[in-house]
């Protein structure tokens, strides 16, 4: 038998799974960011990649960040935008995103939906930055991305 | 920018995604298996770890193999059935499925459903083992696992 987690587990409703906790998304006060929640699907001394499944209420956000580590993001329930850099896109089930090395985003929940998705990272990877007021005024140069920070858009 | 692929890779119809190629499952002939297709996902420099999409066809399989890898699956589509190790367990959309290093496992359509599903692995890893007439043997002196290997049972 191996040590790892059982080799089956159920999917339950609403997007949690058996021998699975529900964890915070970050600790208190580490980065700015709304009503998160971090579920960690695959992580083991046997792979070189984890799987998490994070979950952003409506109206929601994760925090503005980057880092080295690459994203590699599957939507799997709801609606929401994202920023990737200086694109702003409207995602949904299924639909993949890419966050390359050191490129600000943030993931936003639509008001009357949550946004659920799947995250793939290295195993060993950096810890996030934060953006600086030169960052946050850099990217407020672009009106689009202004409003976005701010919540505001075609679906909150 | 980015050499990687695009940011945003929108979801089309019938789990394909735009600038994802559907590849042959592996080479003919290099592994018994029915009806299975292999889109990739997430595989970069970048990455410690590839995620996969397998799509087996209603009535397909997967080939029964083992590897020192660990593949960590999420299923996503459809309905079937999966050996690991000696377990044989129905599954459905979200279900968790972790197979152990060196431990045979096959993944089964249901005859009237495909069988798609979310494989994460290290990029680096191990080829896969066949098993020989006493690996098979060993196997099919369980009725349950002759059975599923015939592709007998509750779904096909």
């Amino acid at each position: 038998m191996s040590d790892g987690p059982p080799r089956f587990r159920p999917f339950r409703k609403d997007f949690r799974w058996e021998d699975v906790a529900r964890l915070a998304y970050k600790d208190d006060g580490e980065a700015p960011f709304r009503d998160v929640t971090r579920q960690v699907l695959f992580a083991s001394p046997d792979l070189m990649g984890e799987l998490r499944y994070f979950e952003v209420g409506p109206g929601g956000f994760s925090s503005l960040e980057r880092h080295r580590h690459v994203h590699a993001v599957m939507i799997l329930r709801g609606a929401g935008r994202c920023l990737v850099g200086t694109e702003i896109r409207a995602v949904s089930p299924y639909d993949l995103v890419t966050v390359p090395p050191l490129t600000w985003h943030q993931f936003r929940a639509a008001a009357d939906a949550p946004l659920g998705f799947l995250c793939m990272v290295d195993a060993e990877r950096d810890r996030p930055e934060l953006p600086g007021p030169d960052d946050l005024a850099a990217l407020c140069a672009d009106p689009a991305i202004a409003a976005f920070l701010r919540g505001e858009g075609p679906d909150g």
